[in-house]
């Protein structure tokens, strides 16, 4: 599982970053969280490819977030797409996607599905869970939380041999929690398996002021994206508008838990880094503001 | 004038060329035409100003003419524009930007002032005219001619001095068609000025087939910016889908005494110009396909 940052920038573009969208690898599956404009683009500059994209989850209907829908899908349908989209986003987002594609000659070769998502809500998918948890910002607005299954435990290839069971089939029937015959007697997995090791957990906040709701949601998260709007001087007013401070979003992360936390949608006003990242480094050490395009493996949790 | 090329290809963008915009520097204004997708971050790559927008002249509504409006206008909002933008487009216009500006939370801190326009239909602002002229597109599609009107002649210096005109304000009066009086006598402009020079004439196709309406617009512009989408290969396939080969648009630019051709609209399928080049080039010389952001003067015609 890894996560590439397509547009790292908050509110408008700069030249040095587009606004929101953020996409996990999952598989051979792509999805996206959040969508602004150029998005189809920077997707080009990727190393991913449009076209691979499953679903798309909205956080809010700020510009900067969901403006790159149309010309995307409009796109995967020149290019001939069959399978079906998925969009998911907080409450508005039927009316507010159905009058973005109503706009213009939009002709699509595959089907669209918009679904609106309650915060609290869990979507279970095939190899992962996504729950909508609500964010502090001045529109309606979730943070969605990335969750994987448990999986099974460490396999201990000597206990299994001492018990008799052969290299081979048995093992992986073991492996996948099934027991074994060996002779007149059963061979449970649970004689050879540690104790379930938890999936990933990744959080993304959406925009937010410091939100005690994506804090309890991040507890213990192998990453969590959050944003950080402005630096510490900025403090006021990114509360004003309801954005968070990269600080804040350190201190939250150190508070939660979180092994990585990756800073996105920095102001315009920032040409470098280097301010946000010092005041969050101060809070919290394992923090990465990533540039446009950059990509991060999420590593399986040991335990 | 200046003409900027901010997005040069068609359909969907490419890594080598983003979605069509085309900005013409009229004094301190700047003047859209279409406004495909991420348009506003292209501007930031630019020397031009997003804030010095002035108008915008939309050619159709596919998705790759159209969509960077909302972005757009939303960043001048977030940047305090007070300046009201105007947007014009052939019927359709005021449902779709309409549309456009109802999806998600958008807030603007100036007036936008949507007008239909009638293939045919002459606009005249201060410095310029635009006169709407009917393309051969798969919906309806506007080209546009940008036309200066005529200069006064030349000033004959030797001859003003000769009938006692001293240099001077007086000058400048009979310059701008003002009659002076010299003693008894009276010196009228038509003395000491030549014929009438025409302004700047640029037009721009939008997409379309190759088109006797848009050829006879032409007629002796001082630039055609034409759209190019295929090679001759792929005629027939551009011919079905209402485009132009390159060949086509130069031998368009040939018959009709243009001055110089831009060729627009590239297919995201070459990834180099090279060969539509040479095919314009073998029937007209003064052909370029700019690359995104590249910017030409249109020199002031001698006659």
């Amino acid at each position: 599982m890894e996560i590439t940052f397509l547009g790292t920038g908050g509110s408008w573009p700069s030249k040095e970053r587009n606004v929101t969208s953020i996409a996990y690898k999952i598989g051979a599956e792509v999805v996206l969280f959040d969508c602004g404009e150029g998005t189809q683009r920077q997707l080009m500059f990727s190393h991913l490819s449009f076209m691979d994209i499953s679903r798309i989850f909205i956080t809010h209907y700020h510009g900067d977030h969901f403006l790159g829908i149309p010309g995307l899908l409009q796109s995967m349908a020149l290019n001939n797409r069959q399978e079906t989209v998925e969009i998911y986003g907080p409450e508005g987002t039927v009316q507010n996607i159905t009058h973005l594609l109503s706009a213009g000659f939009f002709n699509l070769t595959y089907n669209v599905l918009i679904h609106e998502v309650a915060p609290g809500e869990t979507i279970d998918f095939e190899s992962y869970s996504i729950t909508a948890v609500r964010a502090d910002h001045s529109v309606p607005t979730l943070a969605y939380i990335y969750q994987e299954p448990p999986r099974p435990g460490r396999f201990d290839k000597a206990r299994a041999l001492e018990l008799g069971v052969p290299e081979g089939p048995m093992f992986r029937q073991l492996q996948k929690g099934e027991p074994v015959t060996i002779g007149d007697g059963t061979v449970e997995p649970s004689d050879v398996l540690g104790p379930p090791r938890r999936g990933r957990k990744v959080v993304y906040s959406g925009d937010t002021r410091i939100s005690a709701e994506i804090e309890e949601a991040s507890s213990g998260a192998d990453a969590l994206v959050h944003e950080a709007t402005l630096s510490e001087e900025m403090g006021e007013r990114a509360n004003e508008y309801a954005h968070a401070t990269a600080a804040e979003a350190a201190a939250l992360a150190k508070r939660a838990g979180v092994k990585q936390l990756y800073l996105v949608h920095i102001s315009p006003r920032y040409k470098e880094r280097d301010v946000l990242l010092e005041e969050a480094c101060a809070e919290f050490g394992n923090t990465i503001i990533p540039d446009d395009l950059e990509a991060f493996k999420v590593p399986l949790p040991k335990k």
